[in-house]
C-alpha cells in the first residue's frame, strides 16, 4: 500500500474539482491511500472513503507565496502536507500551489540526497514522435547552476528515464546554443567538459533548442533559468498554434466543415500538447517524492499528478537515485 | 542611392538562387546598388545589370567557421564583403554564412558605437496578433551578458522598434522566469533594477516566455545564450506543429478534403510562421548596418534580407542609435 499526501488547496480550479481527480484515482489504483490536506468543509466529497484520510488545514498559501511565507504558514495545507509526508514517512507529496514555495519548503524539510547539492524541477515534454516524451531538467528550481550541479541533473535525469520511463539507454544532451562542445554559456561549456572527461554513459553532447523535441533526445539537461524559458516557450508557442488552428477552422462555413473532416488528426495534436496528460513537474534530488501539479489542475490533471507520484513510489525512485548517484560518483 | 554589399556565397541553397533574389530586389527598388561578392563564375546571371557590381572572391567561408577562421580568410567572400563595406562607407553588408564568423568579423572591422559595449543580434518574431512582430534581442551574439549590456540592448531594441518599425511607444520587457521584478537570473534581476532606477521610458518589467509572443510586447530583451534558446525553441515548436498539421491533414481522404476546405486559414498560419518573410537577424550596435540572412536563404529570403538592410539604411539607423544612446546616457 502506497500513501500519497495531496495538498488539496493549491489549484485555482478549486478543491472540489481536485477531489474528483482523487476519487477517480483511488478507484483505479487499489493499492493507494490518499492523505488529503485542506479545509474540511471543502473536501466533503472525499468523506467516507476508507482509503482517503482528510487532514484539516485552516490556511491556503497564496499562488504568489515565496519560500519564507510558506515556511511561516504552519497552518497552511501546503506546509502541513509536506510535514505529514516527512513525519510519517509517506511515499509522496503533491501540490498545485506556488511552485517556489512548495519546492523551497520541500527542500528544507526533506533535504537533498547524498551527492546532490541542489534539487531540480523535472518535466516531460512532447516530441515529434507521437507518444514519446523527453525528460527535461531543471525547468525552474534554480536561478543559478554550477557545472557540477548540471552533471548531477544529468545523472538524475538519466536514472529517472531509465528506471521510471523504462528507456534502456537514454541519450542525454545539454541544451545549448550550438551542437559543438565548445558552444554555450560558461556553465554549459564546463559541464560538457566534465561529462566528457568522466565518460558519462549516454552523454551525446549539446543539442540546440530547435532539435530538442525531435524525438531523438531522451534527456535534456539545462540550468533552471534557461530551462524555465525553454519550457514556457514550448507552452507559449503551443498555445499560439492552438489558437491559430482554431481560428483557421472558424474562418467560414467550409473551413468549419474542413475541421469536421480532419478532426481525428487535430484531436491527436491536442492530446500530444496537453499538459494535463503529463502530470506536472517533479522535484528530483530530495529524500522523498515531490510532485508539483499544474496551477490550474482539473480532475484529469490531478489524476495525472497522482499517477506520476504513484509510479515514482512504485519503483522507489529515491532509493534508485541514491544508488545511481553513488554509483557514478 | 543606397549601396548594399551582399556576400553571395553563404547560403546553402547556392549563389544562383541568391542571385535571383538580388535581381528581384534591384528591379523593385530603383534607388539601390548591390555589390555582389563571390565567385565570378557563379554570379553570371548578375552580369550586365548597371546597378549590380560583381566583386570576385576566391574562397567561401565554411558554415562552421569561427571568428578566427573568418579573420584569416582574407580572400573569402565574407571577409571581402565586410571590408568593402567599411572601406567604401557603403550603407550595409549582408551574408547568409556562418553567424559567429560574420558577426565577429563585422564587429572587429566596424567597431561598436559609443555607449555600446557589445553588439547584439536582433530578430523579429511572430506574435498572436496577425502581422505584428516582436523585436527580440540578443538572440545569440553573446554568451555572457552584464546587466549594463542588457540595458544597452533595451535601448537599441526600443530605438529600432520606434524608428524603423514605427511603433510610437514601444513596450519593453526583460525575458525572465517570472513577472515579478525580483525574479530572474542575477543579470536579469540587476538589469531590472537599473531600468527601474533610470525610469527607462517604456520599460514594463519582466515577461515570461509563455506570454512573450502574446502581441502586447514590443521589445523582448534577453542575454544571448537564453535568447538563442528562446528563438530556436520558437522555431522548433513551430516546425513541430507544422509537421503535425501536415500529418493531420494527410491522415485519410476526408482529412485531405478537410484541408482543401480550410486551406485559407492554414496558409495564413504558414505565412505568420515563415522566417523567409522576416529577413533574418540584424546586428545592432555597430558603426554600420549588418544583416545576417538565414543559412538556407532562397530568393525570397534574400529579397527580405536586402529589404531589411535597405529599410535600416533609409532611416539611417546607425545615426539614430548613436543619438538615442547618447540621449539616454
Amino acid at each position: 500500500m502506497y500513501t500519497i499526501v495531496m495538498d488539496c488547496m493549491g489549484s485555482d480550479k478549486g478543491p472540489s474539482v481536485l477531489s474528483e481527480g482523487i476519487l477517480r484515482f483511488v478507484k483505479e489504483y487499489q493499492d493507494v491511500k490518499i492523505v488529503a490536506v485542506g479545509r474540511k468543509e471543502d473536501l466533503k466529497t472525499l468523506e467516507g472513503n476508507e482509503r482517503i484520510e482528510i487532514v484539516h488545514a485552516d490556511d491556503v498559501v497564496p499562488m504568489t507565496a515565496g519560500p519564507l511565507e510558506v515556511m511561516r504558514a504552519k497552518n497552511s495545507s501546503m506546509y502541513k502536507a509536506i510535514t505529514l509526508c516527512k513525519e510519517n514517512n509517506y511515499d509522496a507529496v503533491c501540490s498545485c500551489g506556488s511552485t517556489g514555495g512548495f519546492l523551497s519548503c520541500a527542500t528544507l524539510k526533506l533535504k537533498t540526497i547524498e551527492g546532490i547539492e541542489r534539487a531540480c524541477l523535472m518535466t516531460q515534454l512532447p516530441t515529434k514522435i507521437p507518444g514519446k516524451t523527453v525528460t527535461t531538467l531543471d525547468v525552474g528550481a534554480n536561478n543559478e547552476t554550477t557545472p557540477e550541479q548540471l552533471v548531477q541533473f544529468a545523472m538524475m535525469g538519466k536514472i529517472y528515464t531509465q528506471k521510471v520511463k523504462g528507456v534502456e539507454n537514454p541519450k542525454v544532451y545539454l541544451l545549448s546554443n550550438g551542437t559543438e562542445d565548445e558552444k554555450g554559456s560558461p556553465e554549459i561549456k564546463e559541464a560538457n567538459k566534465l561529462l566528457r572527461e568522466s565518460a558519462f554513459e549516454g552523454f551525446e553532447g549539446n543539442v540546440e533548442a530547435r532539435e530538442a523535441l525531435n524525438g531523438q533526445v531522451d534527456v535534456i539537461v539545462t540550468g533552471g533559468f534557461t530551462g524555465n524559458i525553454f519550457l514556457k516557450t514550448v507552452e507559449g508557442v503551443g498555445k499560439l498554434f492552438s489558437n491559430m488552428i482554431k481560428e483557421a477552422f472558424y474562418l467560414n462555413w467550409h473551413s468549419k466543415l474542413g475541421y469536421l473532416l480532419s478532426k481525428k488528426g487535430f484531436d491527436d495534436i491536442k492530446k500530444t500538447m496537453d499538459y494535463k496528460e503529463t502530470g506536472g513537474a517533479m522535484m528530483l534530488g530530495l529524500n522523498g517524492i515531490v510532485v508539483k501539479g499544474h496551477g490550474s489542475s482539473d480532475a484529469k490533471a490531478t489524476f495525472s499528478t497522482l499517477r506520476v507520484a504513484y509510479n515514482m513510489a512504485k519503483v522507489n525512485v529515491v532509493e534508485l537515485m541514491k544508488e545511481g548517484v553513488k554509483g557514478v560518483n
